[in-house]
């Protein structure tokens, strides 16, 4: 038995009243929260940690991602028509299980270390991400990318579905990586495809994570091919349905917000990657009021660049008020809510992870008050939303497990990971 | 003489040619640098500092700040109407020499801290914002706030004149405060404090800050008081001309980037704070391809939250894309020009600083790649514009002298400024 009590900070427990216990303890005993309140805490005999004033709060969900892409960071960031005369021929060069596994590492060691505890990635090799995830203590759903082309991990696509099967199997009953399938998106797969992934889905009980209207030119496709929108097309193979993760969302209209709320399919929403695609704001306000669960992703590191949800937050606040064009919608109480237990609920995870509560999963992200940039502090979630950035994470806990302590992950040596990365990524480099 | 010599970095040096060395040099003497270039360095007797393959850039300029409304961070962040129902009550309350002292110096910090060696300020009691900036060694303009009601240091505007007069006789001949007179706001001066703004710029030979065309309702204030648009009673008071620097200019039309540019005015752009306003995305492409003189900036920590450049470049990067619907306009090297460069030609300082260049005052900044999010390193620019973070910044030189060394400034305790400051604002909270 592993207790353990922290106190002395400002509590955003991000629960249904939004509480902020300030000063506040937590306590957790065996990975999870037994205790939380206002003030002193009552006595108590394990492991004690003086917060000192620091921030406790949920740790992150990344609802989008494609980890392996950080040996990519960078690449053409400006380019025109990136993803078909860009993306995909280096994908279909370079990437490899090895490939995966170090950029997942990568990844993941950026996402840790700035207080993201679970991400959903949608990706080739899935297998290698999962134990990059696990290696470092991090939560994940791990996504077989399903395409109608010959993909890096799969020449047809039954061996994409055969693929599937396998990393289910790998990960079956896992205690934090779960096995989900990924159709890359409508324009990439067609509607039979889309209803294969349905059955395999429901057959394996396992989520399903999709780019939905994305691309300017999707929608085009869409009502070309199969008729309708993006969103109809989901409806048309089965889609429209919980455990059906979208995301981006970008291009849809009441009509498909509708529909989305009403299939109960979660979006994962993308703030930074949007804009610098110069594609758009999705319509986030419009979505959360119709009952829409929406959660914060980065996208990949070639998308993104960071992947941690700081940057999100910050762009989630500002884009949905140029969007708006009013400066009081999605206050920062709103978007703290958004990366965490809405996270949580995009992934199904809400009865165990996204906020700190007694039952809860002991996955706590402390916020250190070092920079000046968090003083004064006025308003915790002002402070956390427009001030705080991944470098102010101290401490990462999930399942109560230490898996970053003073801002260094503690499961590998960082160093040796940063030079095994930039060799991989300098031996691309010289070969494009 | 001091002589020092930095080897095998990446070395951003934002020249005319945009010259980065590949791991290449740096040397300076008594404050300015000597030589520069690609590979080994020549033999050097001094102070020889090995950068380990971190990157190596101009001083950023931050060429529109508020800083000492650091003591307000966060408060408010949501509110409708904010600058009059809540900015100009508050201040009206709370500031004082001290207060701007105090808040002056947790900004200057945060600025260091993060990277940028020089900032133009515009507020009250702004000799203590010089005296801040000289403590911390940053270099800065400080501007003197003329408006046409009674402000925390100047019962009348007369008095806002009187005390712009002291302020330059504060800093006559100082070597890195530049005093200034900044006149709020068209719809709070008019036509004829501009054109006494005017006159005491001209006389003094010092520069003018102003806010431009940054909210919706002062094109309709100067239509109906002065006619034509905001640039044009610019014009009609003198004040189109070089050695003005007007921040936002949000809505401002062809005609009047046009004559932005033929006047010789610089343009602040902050990008965070319009959106964060809700308002709106400058057309800096347009200013650019005019040929106006473009510089970045935070706005005061009350409206960007955080006044360090980094947030502000990816910033500048999305929301330009954003705007053309094109994710090829504004590439990472452009805004690192407008970061550093540009700053420094909106200031007047390019003779001095803003490029890494023999001759030049060595203003430099070191960022250190121990960052995941900094790795691999396929294109610097793309590193400093989407990844980097103030918290990236190891080392910070001011005319070669060291004011920040491993992440932290090296004038003053920093932890007692931190106390103080939030002492400080608590006693505010408190008094609300």
């Amino acid at each position: 038995m592993t207790t353990m009590l922290l106190t002395n900070g400002i509590i955003v427990t991000v629960d249904d009243a939004m509480t902020v216990h300030w000063p506040g303890y937590v306590a957790a005993k065996n990975g999870v929260i037994t205790e939380i309140g206002e003030g002193d805490p009552p006595a108590h005999s394990g492991d004690v940690i003086d917060l000192d004033g620091d921030i406790l709060m949920p740790g992150m969900v990344n609802t989008h991602c494609h980890l392996a892409m950080a040996l990519f960071r960078g690449l053409g960031d400006d380019e025109p028509d990136r993803l078909k005369r860009y993306i995909f021929p280096l994908e279909k060069r370079f990437v490899s299980p090895e490939m995966v596994y170090v950029g997942s590492l990568l990844a993941g060691l950026e996402l840790a270390e700035g207080g993201v505890t679970t991400v959903a990635d949608m990706y080739y090799f899935e297998a290698q991400a999962g134990r990059a995830l696990e290696t470092l203590g991090l939560r994940g759903v791990v996504g077989q990318t399903i395409v109608d082309f010959a993909a890096p991990d799969a020449p047809t696509t039954d061996d994409g579905f055969a693929q599937f099967e396998r990393l289910a199997a790998d990960f079956r009953d896992h205690p934090t990586i779960t096995a989900s399938i990924a159709p890359h998106a409508p324009y990439t797969t067609g509607l039979d495809i889309l209803r294969r992934v349905d059955a395999a889905s429901r057959s394996a009980d396992l989520p399903v994570q999709i780019h939905v209207s994305e691309m300017d030119y999707e929608a085009d496709w869409v009502r070309d091919h199969c008729g309708g929108s993006p969103v109809d097309l989901l409806d048309q193979s089965g889609l429209l349905r919980p455990g059906v993760i979208a995301a981006h969302c970008l291009w849809v209209d009441d009509r498909d917000i509708t529909n989305l709320a009403r299939g109960g399919v979660a979006v994962a929403h993308n703030a930074g990657a949007n804009v610098k695609g110069g594609r758009g704001i999705a319509p986030v306000l419009d979505m959360v009021a119709a009952g829409v669960t929406v959660g914060l992703g980065s996208d990949g590191p070639m998308s993104g660049n960071t992947i941690d949800l700081f940057a999100q937050m910050s762009q989630v606040a500002k884009l949905q008020k140029l969007r708006a064009r009013d400066r009081t919608v999605m206050p920062a109480i709103d978007v703290v809510r958004l990366a965490t237990i809405g996270g949580a609920k995009a992934l199904g995870l809400d009865d165990r992870i996204g906020s700190l509560e007694p039952g809860k999963r002991a996955d706590i992200v402390r916020i250190s008050r070092s920079a000046a940039r968090l003083h004064p502090l006025h308003d915790p979630y002002a402070a956390l939303v427009y001030a705080a950035l991944p470098s102010d994470v101290s401490d990462v806990m999930v399942d109560g497990r230490f898996i970053v302590r003073e801002g260094r992950i503690t499961a590998i040596d960082r160093a040796s990971l940063l030079a095994e990365a930039d060799a991989y990524a300098d031996r691309m480099r010289r070969a494009l």
